[in-house]
């Protein structure tokens, strides 16, 4: 092999790497906006969904989303199954950590009431088949959408929106919390350690440094010129989406909020991960802002409007930013972005993506979960929600002394 | 220096700089599966052994381990001590990181009940000597299991069943906490935080990604295909083990336990580590799945029927899985490993360098524990246990308010 | 770009993204060292401060130090202002989380008493303003004190000593929380939590690995000799600085103390920081000890003598630590050093670079302080300090259950 094709392998493990970790990140950032009685639980299912995806990416999803695409719409399940082979092992690590991703999104919108094996069978559909599906619209060079030019640079929508989309769908079919709502209101639950949420959220950011500059997929010769604005459009976006989602709950609450602040920081990096090649500096900047300010208010949206029982906002900071940011492309790409005279094609062709493949994440949840909702059902009993999960479904506290 | 080795070089050192991180992760996985009352001392012991061990692997241990080899069994310890050339600081930096994982594995079998001072000196002779000797037969280019052609690429037996095996005869000779065996029964003591344990796992997976593909110890060239392989084979392993200790415990103990599945993860990855680089992916989710078995039923051995209390089940995830992984690359590696037409000639090799470093770091350990035992003594009071090493070893307590 | 080039950009970029990770440790260990109450606010702080030090280095500051020098003293602000060129945006990046840590600094010395807006507004100052001026004496090639042979390789006094000379003036200017001096004795206030310290003790070494060593700036060619004897420098001199702090309190306090041996550990780091590429590993051990018996009595003196309550020690390790660092570059430097037969000229230089330095650090901070204090005010009200920060500045808890 070359040097600059082994640089870029490199490259692409170590941001593979930084990516593994936004699962502790996400284990962490779910612990700590919900209650200690359920830790346990949220810790296995941030876990298993990990080592399931691991499995299940590698034995079928890889190939699905990357075989030789059939109609635009799946690849050959047969090209990579079992994956055996030295040549695109980088790449299927790199594919691993991000389905991933997709699937521990929803542990967060359905934490504190969801069965584990529910849980388990939901996750593992995810990465086998609803992820892959989608993504190979996109990230295949056969898919359709990336035949209509649509832009998803590192995942806004293939990632971050189909996780989001379907914990929506998860959230409202299990149905919120014993307490959630009583009377018609919607009574605050607060989580039992922002300490350890931020810390999450540190640790999201950090490999939102894999995410989005590894998505580039090289950084030999200029693609380390590529590389490096990414890093800059994502720091960027995620300081924005913090500072904007403080002052709008500064303004609306009075103080500065932790929680909110926290979640603005996700909705920035989530907004500016489709975009993050495609943008300038000041882009990402807005894009941040407007992902910052959005998720304060879908959250309130979702949680006060919808009566939808989200604990970590996941449909917001995922879902509806996700969607958002992939949208914003539209209006900041440098190349064929409304601002910069593209006219409303490029916003066009954006919209249809997000449509789509909301649509089909929406969907092809919905049936998974109500097939499992009639099956083995979703929820745990009255008696083990309130007592918490970690004693019922897992026989331990998960704090002691 | 051309491209390529300073390509290989940014590769150890980063793939070091993860493994240092590991002792963060050594550190979260024993406070967190131990009471609170000694959660600083072990803070004290994981970071102390890191910085003692760094000292004594820099003016001794690398030389012993890696000088031109006596007769096979020692480095010339005046080769590179006190190591002031820059051709290989690279090297030392990624074994100093090695040796004081070895080190770090004894703390937490030894957990709750023993001297500090005696701690000390125990890591000290490990990374001065104990580790260094033994490492030196198979990764020193002339020892004499290097030339037998053991296989033990990223360290399951040279780094982890070393610290497993001194960990079993440390248990053992300091005996079991207070209250552990009381009339013939082993009663649980139950971990403070196992969020924080849980975190040191998702961290020392992390760390992994240094541990084996870094052992490649170059990634120019072709060597880039066999680290990305080795990213693989160590994630599905890691996957692997953690399925099937959660499956097993499902099954033996009606729930999916939290402590064995965290230890099923390890148990996947210290496994896998001799044979990383030897396996195919379906055989490193082989070697995972029967490590993460293999774990629970030997943690429950050591501690119901050898009634040797191991807090945080070190020997068993470190001692039994990284000698049973060794084995194992003699029937899954695919050039002569049996189920690839090997043979036993394989097999036999890779159990008589299992059997060969066990004996020596059981025995030096005992040597110096006994002379330790007869001399300061391995356990605090009886007094200083139950009100807390913390307080008593330390004078202060970790947790307030 | 040729291949050494993309090589350098992207060892700069993966350095600078443990350097990002840094800004977790901070918070950590300053949430740690104090009480759970103001425990919001602290994540708040160092979580802001790195989002606004991001827009405003992107904005402002980062023209302001690497611009072309005027007269040795500032760069000029309007070469890179919103930077938008894909030529530099790696070191952007990298120095944007410098500025980061610079600002970050302070946080800890004001803890647990000051006003979240009075800090955002310090905190853009510093990122803005104070650290980019002396910044650029340093580190912009036409900057007075690199043209008169000063040197900081990566920051003992750029960043470290800039952070901790404003950490002494704010500390003295906001005055010590209530109940920290009584009948003019110094009262403990004890930390909520040292596991949590001790996690972000090794995050920031892990983060050193950056700082320091990605200092070189790049990997390619005999760089990466450079960098690897970084690596060695910067773990022994942690190391060093551990040891040397854990037999001092052994000695003075009878016991191991866990506090000041973490305190020992980043002491240690950040006084090699400035010399980590001029002395030899034999330097950088002698630079850890030195640093880190000098934070044991360092850290005892001002809150007993000086009567300065500065939290986590955070003038100490930064300040006193990063210019006894810095000039002890004059005594161990391998070429120029007092020891290696160079003669006072060197140790002249570095003196008169930490003493300007530190002037100005002291007078521009005191400047913006004293008109933050007559205006807005540097103080929550006693009501507010006593109930906590978290609940009047942000309306919330963060531990519950």
């Amino acid at each position: 092999m070359d040097t600059n094709t082994a640089m870029d392998l490199m490259w692409v493990l170590i941001a593979g790497s930084l990516v593994f970790f936004m699962q502790a990140g996400f284990t962490l950032v779910e612990t700590g906006f919900t209650r200690s009685k359920n830790t346990g639980n949220i810790i296995m299912k941030n876990l298993m969904d990990f080592c399931i995806g691991s499995v299940a990416f590698w034995a079928v999803g890889y190939s699905l989303m990357y075989g030789k695409s059939i109609g635009g719409l799946i690849g050959d399940v047969s090209e990579f199954s079992f994956f055996d082979s030295a040549a695109d092992m980088h790449s299927l690590f790199f594919q691993t950590v991000f389905a991933a991703t997709a699937a521990t999104i929803v542990s967060g919108a359905i934490a504190e009431r969801t069965k584990f094996t529910t849980y388990l069978i939901f996750s593992l559909l995810m990465t086998l088949i609803i992820y892959p599906i989608s993504g190979s619209w996109v990230w295949n060079a056969g898919g359709w959408l990336a035949k209509m030019g649509f832009t998803d640079f590192a995942g806004s929508t293939v990632v971050h929106a189909v996780g989001g989309c379907a914990s929506l769908v998860a959230a409202a079919l299990v149905g919120p919390r014993i307490g959630k709502y009583t009377d018609g209101k919607s009574n605050a639950i607060p989580g039992h350690n922002l300490m350890i949420g931020a810390l999450g959220v540190f640790i999201l950011w950090l490999g939102w440094f894999g995410f989005n500059p590894g998505s580039q997929l090289a950084i030999s010769g200029d693609n380390a010129f590529a590389v490096a604005k990414i890093f800059i459009t994502t720091n960027l976006a995620g300081a924005a989406g913090a500072l904007a989602a403080m002052f709008i709950t500064w303004i609306f609450y009075k103080k500065p909020d932790i929680s909110m602040t926290l979640n603005g920081v996700l909705a920035g990096l989530v907004g500016v991960t489709a975009g993050c090649a495609a943008v300038s500096p000041i882009g990402a900047l807005m894009i941040g802002l407007i992902c910052g300010i959005t998720v304060v208010f879908s959250i309130e949206f979702i949680d006060k409007k919808l009566k939808i029982d989200d604990p970590v906002g996941a449909v917001s900071v995922h879902g509806v930013c996700g969607a958002l940011g992939t949208i914003l492309v539209g209006v900041f790409a440098t190349d064929g972005g409304l601002l910069y005279g593209g006219g409303f094609e490029k916003l066009g062709v954006q919209t249809i993506g997000v449509l789509a493949i909301g649509a089909w994440a929406m969907g092809a949840s919905f049936v998974v979960l109500f097939i499992l909702k009639k099956t083995i059902g979703l929820r745990v009993t009255k008696e083990e929600e309130i007592d918490g999960l970690d004693i019922h479904e897992h026989g331990t506290n998960v704090y002691n002394d």
